[in-house]
């Protein structure tokens, strides 16, 4: 057995013990993936002491189940993962979870729900794309690491990666390399009984380059030969069909037995026998498999050293050279903040949306490392800051590879997944999307994998209520804000006027662990009296104060105003009402106990208002006026109006809740029996 | 100008006039598409005063922003949609709403949301597959009829059309023929931008077949070639690139800016001129086109009417014939729900996702009209019938078109949208589809247009919680229940037992306007001494009764048996807790005050406990025990345990909850000062 061979092996059964121990897991893939896994590590730069060194080539593995095999090759490598990390697998608190988190070093982006991790891969290398073309010059070549990713068949089914591969091609993204690990096998069995499609034909038909190696088993020569074929494409990115058997070596290798169930003990032993390893043993790690991943590291803390010193050198020579630093350090730029817009109440009313663009062409050229765009809504989103240029291939006239802005094309998933892997690739990258709030719902996964890996990326979710009009119930968000304000670790800004847009994007750019959702209107708001930056930076805040009221009335973005219109018509009936802006719940929620008692405060009935599914209000308020059925399509004041949400349908309801409550003694919503 | 001609641009400028009339809407793609339109609608067959005929054509126009261009084809073809309605184009309360809704006559589904009117036209195709093969005979052709779909640039980058469209390919729908409206412009501009794929090598390589028509302004013979020649293939989904001009006749043709905003008044003028209308007339039918589509109507009527004979004879004749009436006239059959499992204590615990295939082993045969599968998870959901055959192409050799179990891959946003048009094609299908709770996500988009639609399609949704266990947070939901709760018009069922189990198919089988997703546990639960599927249909019930509690929990699925294990524990300690089980929660919501209030009454302390997040639970509780972070990897009871949910902790949080509000005046939580 040569020394490559026992080092696959050895991968494969670490990979095996692994998932044996947890009695969970799925040792299939990793049988049949150690080839390629092994091939392409050996290719890699990286330094498992720095694994956050900007200019490491990154390893995706698209298809997280296979997790053990990526557990493995961290802890050969000389990663923080410890062969005792392995013998945890799938153990509560441990390090090596049921599917790999991008908190762990080694992980780039956290994968496991499919199609995410080649996506996340084209964001990737996309932000290397873009740092190259930013920062390398003649002399110094700060950026030319690629992005490795293995998937599988399921990855390939799902459509958020068909829309980030389309996009691939089309940027022309040569520094991808993705093996497909064809096995033909999934959960259901053989993959003829669902995806019959030709794969390769269909990565062509996106401009991709594609490649076959047959025998992906045991043909490591193959492998290597089709992935410096990979490097010397240019203007493609790759995708490399690997033919493999699922469960290599198993007795039930090819067949869906071994997908995501521990081998029997019978098995374990015979492939142990059959891979030269004492069957008695586990977790064998040989002297020589050591030693060869211990040159491979070597060998790359050169190729990091040096990388360390041109970096010296350049921050010293080029003209770039304290931004390249900066942006090494992951610091935004001093002052930054002060680029953006604020706002009295004699200035002019408009949509929050437009708040955003003034925003954005405010900070932009502060913020270089800001890049993002729009699922095809530029001029609805107005997303695109002036003087930006497009990032594209340079060949096709329509842009340049430093460019920030990115046209995501109609791929509201795949732009989430992208900006996931934007983010991931470090180098200070603040990426942001645009569509229409409603349709942040397509890319629920890759939302929910930003929050998860916390990942602080930005949604500009324009049109956000039965505001937007026309367009109807099919776009008019109702659930939508429940959803993401359920969903853990997510700011949901939903801002009232110009200072709370300013104080929403100052909040989700200094974030370094948590995405923001930033909703939007389509029609014009005042600007508030008592609105600031600093007052909406606390996520809740008394926006129409009054002493003593009778009622407060808690609401968001373009709710604020009709709220202090209603208090304002009330307070002539002799109703004192306090009006209360909440524009993030988690913000707020995080803001010490004795401020947020002063905002919703003992004794006062408080009722929130917001145009769309009440779910989640309860947080701050005794009752809540909300929309729980779907919208209609009409002017949006008309729209408005069919609900009831006009000054006169608030003032009834509040009247309403004021009588309600009379006589009867109110806590805070805040105090609960326990936390 | 010959009378088609003249029917053309009758179609062009009554879009043109809708969206002038509302100065809102899109004309671009009207006056591109009403070509391609009008040679579909001459090709098809259907009854407009019967729109629910079950062997009509069907037509679906993905891109549902060109409504302008349907509603003007329904005016034509004398559906209910008058001039008057054209007239009313969205505004509030009109019939003519800003995108196509799936209640109009004549409109199949709900569109406009992008990517999603070609996948359901997948599901139409599906459906027609199967009646087909179930009821054609050699005598008597019941079904024949073929799915037209018009879709878009932004349709073809969404992923849920890939996935729907590989599948298809996969499927061999040669009853489905789509339309690429080949524009070149999306709303940012040139596709060049972002979408510079060969969309026909992609649908050659799903396996479709691939047609050109290389003039869709003028050349309608070329249109109506191609639509032979679909017919022609067999085995095989057509899709056919009709490149047209965006706005054709606009001064704008050909840009964005007839995209999404009304023509100005000249454009309008000269454009009617060169179509050869008055230029000062508006919503003009010329005598000559209504009678062309009257003579299409009444050459129609003979079809209907003879395939209305050809149903009388077959329901004498052939052994099916009282199923198929039974189909037609939309009845389940009677006594069906005699075939759903009960239980009783004694019966041993078991997975609900367990108890889910036991009721599907028991009612499919009684339900042939029962179709669904699952996304590659069929295993683990455990949603293949006992003797249910696969749903395939007779020539794989692996099922066969009368076959009720569909291999969906991994494509839970497809079968989302494919299960609404498997819904929308009629003849009382009844379209389920599992995967993961924490999947249904990635179908958000498609789950939103079911409840929209009113369509009840049904998710099995599995492995529902944290009690998944090792798969970890990647795949444990949280904020799921919360966003579907959220969504107006649909059920979310989570069964505590065998009993519940049986109730949400009951009730998710038996809605005609509602869909559902019923969440089960990957973990063994008791059967519950008090269920039943009398109480379980009612929404919440109490499980666990005891009179005058110091605390009732209300709870849902996997936490009922852990919430009575709790108030049996606290029994010990003397308090008295009862138990309520809400299983679904807009269900609940509709039974009778008097009835609810007895479940949840005033005076009482209430505490919600579910793993997951709160969001919602304040609609029946005063205080909520949940869980709003992420979950974990490991064995599920000790996962459970990290986050204190045992009896201990649950126990701990009551007392807490007891303590808080001893003494305090406490009115129900149903108790609001509106509704």
């Amino acid at each position: 057995m040569s020394i490559e061979e026992k080092f696959i092996n050895t991968i494969r059964l670490l990979a095996v013990d692994e998932v044996s121990k947890a009695n969970s897991g799925h040792p299939g893939a990793p049988l049949g993936l150690a080839p390629t896994a092994h091939v392409i590590f050996k290719n890699m730069k990286f330094n498992p002491k720095e694994p956050n060194w900007p200019n490491r080539d990154r390893f995706v593995l698209s298809n997280g189940h296979a997790c053990a095999l990526l557990y493995a090759m961290l802890c050969l490598y000389g990663y923080k993962t410890t062969v005792d990390d392995l013998k945890q697998f799938r153990q509560v608190n441990s390090k090596t979870p049921g599917h790999p988190e991008a908190d762990i070093d080694g992980v780039e982006v956290t994968t496991g729900p499919l199609g995410q991790g080649i996506s996340n891969a084209v964001g990737l290398a996309i932000a290397q794309k873009q740092f190259a073309a930013r920062f390398n010059t003649d002399k110094y070549t700060v950026s030319d690491n690629y992005t490795y990713c293995i998937l599988g068949d399921g990855c390939l089914m799902e459509g958020v990666s068909s829309e980030a591969s389309s996009l691939a091609g089309h940027l022309q993204l040569d520094n991808l390399i993705a093996f497909w690990d064809d096995n033909h096998i999934t959960i259901d069995g053989d993959t003829n009984v669902a995806f019959t499609e030709n794969v390769l034909e269909r990565y062509k038909a996106y401009g991709w380059n594609v490649l076959h190696v047959a025998n992906g088993d045991d043909d490591i020569d193959a492998i290597q030969k089709a992935i410096d074929e990979a490097k010397q494409t240019k203007g493609k990115p790759t995708l490399i069909k690997v033919t493999t058997v699922i469960g290599y070596g198993s007795l039930l290798q090819g067949t869906h037995g071994v997908h995501g169930a521990p081998l029997k003990a019978d098995d374990v032993a015979q492939l142990k026998k059959k891979f030269g390893f004492d069957p008695e043993q586990s977790f064998v790690i040989p002297a020589e498999v050591e030693e060869f991943a211990a040159k491979h590291v070597t060998k790359n803390l050169k190729v990091y050293n040096d990388w360390i010193n041109l970096v010296k050198n350049y921050v010293a020579e080029e003209k770039q050279g304290a931004e390249l630093q900066r942006r090494i350090d992951g610091k935004l730029p001093a002052d930054w903040t002060k680029a953006l817009p604020t706002y009295t109440s004699s200035d002019k009313a408009l949509a929050t949306r437009k708040l955003s663009e003034m925003v954005l062409d405010n900070i932009t050229a502060e913020l270089p490392e800001l890049i993002g765009g729009s699922a095809d809504l530029t001029g609805s989103n107005l997303t695109k800051a002036k003087g930006t240029i497009d990032f594209q291939p340079p060949s096709t006239g329509l842009g340049d590879y430093d460019g920030v802005y990115i046209r995501y094309g109609v791929r509201e998933h795949g732009m989430g997944a992208i900006m996931n892997g934007i983010h991931a690739f470090g180098a200070g990258y603040k990426a942001f999307g645009g569509t229409f709030l409603n349709f942040v719902s397509y890319a629920s996964g890759a939302v929910r994998l930003s929050a998860l890996s916390e990942f602080p990326v930005i949604w500009v979710a324009t049109h956000d209520s039965i505001g937007l009009g026309e367009d109807g119930p099919t776009h008019q968000p109702i659930e939508t804000l429940a959803h993401f304000r359920a969903t853990p670790n997510l700011m949901v800004w939903r801002p009232a006027d110009g200072n709370e847009v300013s104080a929403a994007y100052q909040a989700a750019i200094e974030s370094t662990h948590t995405p923001s959702i930033i909703a939007l209107t389509r029609q014009n708001l005042p600007q508030l009296e008592h609105s600031s930056i600093e007052n909406a930076l606390k996520g809740g805040y008394v926006v129409y104060p009054v002493e003593n009221p009778d009622l407060i009335i808690v609401s968001s973005g373009s709710e604020v105003s009709l709220s202090i219109d209603t208090a304002k018509k009330m307070a002539g009936e002799g109703y004192k009402v306090r009006v209360v802006s909440m524009a993030e719940f988690l913000t707020f929620d995080k803001q010490p106990e004795d401020y947020k008692l002063s905002v919703l405060p003992d004794g006062v009935p408080i009722m929130s208002l917001e145009v769309m599914s009440t779910f989640g209000w309860s947080k701050y308020s005794h009752e809540q006026f909300g929309l729980n059925t779907f919208g209609a399509s009409g002017k949006g004041p008309d729209v408005y109006k069919k609900f009831g949400f006009t000054v006169d349908g608030v003032s009834d309801k509040a009247a309403k809740v004021i009588e309600f409550y009379q006589g009867k003694q109110l806590v805070s919503p805040l105090k609960r029996a326990f936390n």
